[in-house]
């Protein structure tokens, strides 16, 4: 097995998995209505999965991270993402309390979504966001809309905590106190390093003082960071909407393909580490970031 | 001894030392000339001691701290203030430059203004800065203007990287990259907890996302934070120029003093750590911060 998961000196969090995955597009019409549109990405195969609750950023939608979920739900995941926003900017509720409902959705609704030999494990389940989502998924960790089911482990991937327009009153997420997050699970923060940067007349994707960093300096250990040196906040979306994005949103000169297999491959092993118990890729990960097919510099990665 | 280094319950740190120490200034008219004004606080007893090397706040003047720098001072430490604006605010200089000019004349003409039997010992320097010095510091600390005796720590109190005036070129510091600081040494942050609050229409001291957060995440281990949770970014001052400050600083409600003995004997302790080589009183503080006169949460050292 040890050789079966290293690929051209990669890890194999880094490839695609070895499951084959189907794509499961549940609309706010079906019976049972879910509380919005999903879009979720699962194992074909009969078994038991892990599941991740998946919050996609502002001004894009759920399904233009299709590459990068089916990425990590060949690695026995599923993968819930709900929809936010009605023509990708305007909220269609308070997402926090959205994603909220969604997470309790998933104990009732979800198994009748899915084919009947695949089957969430609900006692496995993580939370992750890209983005404003990224902060959505925070609030929801940090419980400021409780929910049914609790999460074993968070992750955010350029998580950047934008004002608030005025009309959606939301909790302010970051304190500016180092470790400050009443959270007592795992946290793994992803950010980019042109995500800081603007593009022409458009400002930052997530500009200095309300991204990655501060996410990281706000987790209590066991937190581990990330940086994708070389790319952009929206690098990791699908090939083609990642280039949509890059015309208002810095980008990197790196294949985007690279980007998605490491960003991939870092929440695989997170996912890995912290829903199965497995840390081995994670640690690999942080001893030798030069295994990932992109630039990480610096990884972090902070125990006690 | 260890008898005498607890008074009330509170380690002797935050106390003011057994030594008797004198104020020395020195003006630029004084021959040899000093690179800027200095106000120098140092032990009357003959011997040889460490060295600290102050940067003072924007709008406030070196001679401001005199209760804190004669708190540490007292723990046998010679304590070197320069002076960096006219009239306050007016920088002399790059103020970098000036700190740098500063260090390099401890070398060569700090002996002469001092009593004979009173030695610096030239191999234990550390630096300290409040506020906008907090930011100067690190930046001198981060060699980017040289200088020919090398730091062995560097502490922060309430360091903000406000941005610079036009006419005053100088190197950026946060990156907003986590442990992005080249530095070697050992790093401790002060904040305060009402810092980043403005005071009637005044902006805050040290706004969310350029301060002691942000410094304390780019510092690389081993590295120590403290949040003065219950005070501001001006309360450390002497007791009558704390009280000038908080009119336009948002201030505390509890006792200045109280506040100047906290601050001071965190940065005793940290000097006692790292150019004496003893870390019981810092592990101490790190251990039980209730040990402390003022609240400290949270106290956070990274040790790896």
């Amino acid at each position: 097995m040890a050789d079966l998961e290293h690929k051209n000196g990669n890890l194999g969090v880094f490839e695609p998995g070895y499951l084959k995955v189907q794509t499961i597009k549940v609309k706010k019409s079906d019976s049972p209505p879910p509380p919005t549109q999903l879009y979720i990405v699962a194992p074909v195969s009969e078994g038991t999965y892990p599941l991740l609750l998946f919050c996609h950023g502002y001004c894009v939608q759920n399904s233009w991270y299709s590459q990068l979920l089916h990425h990590i739900s060949s690695h026995g995941y599923i993968v819930v993402a709900p929809k936010f926003y009605k023509c990708m900017l305007i909220a269609l509720n308070n997402e926090v309390k959205t994603a909220a409902k969604v997470t309790d959705w998933l104990c009732t609704g979800l198994q009748s979504v899915l084919p009947q030999k695949v089957q969430p494990d609900l006692s496995k389940l993580a939370l992750l966001g890209h983005g404003r989502g990224g902060k959505i998924a925070f609030a929801l960790a940090l419980g400021h809309v409780p929910t049914s089911l609790k999460f074993k482990a968070l992750l955010g991937i350029d998580p950047v905590a934008c004002p608030n327009p005025p009309t959606w009153p939301e909790p302010e997420i970051l304190t500016y106190v180092p470790r400050s997050f009443d959270l007592s699970i795992p946290v793994g923060v992803i950010g980019t390093g042109l995500g800081n940067q603007p593009k022409c007349v458009m400002p930052p994707f997530a500009p200095n003082g309300i991204n990655h960093a501060g996410f990281f300096n706000e987790s209590k250990p066991p937190c581990s960071y990330f940086l994708a040196k070389n790319y952009g906040g929206c690098d990791m979306l699908d090939e083609s909407k990642a280039a949509l994005a890059s015309l208002v949103c810095k980008s990197g000169k790196g294949s985007k393909a690279l980007m998605r297999k490491g960003v991939g491959g870092i929440v695989v092993a997170f996912l890995k580490a912290y829903l199965g118990g497995q840390d081995d890729d994670l640690m690999a990960i942080v001893d030798a970031p030069t295994i990932a097919p992109i630039t990480l510099d610096p990884v972090i990665f902070v125990k006690e």
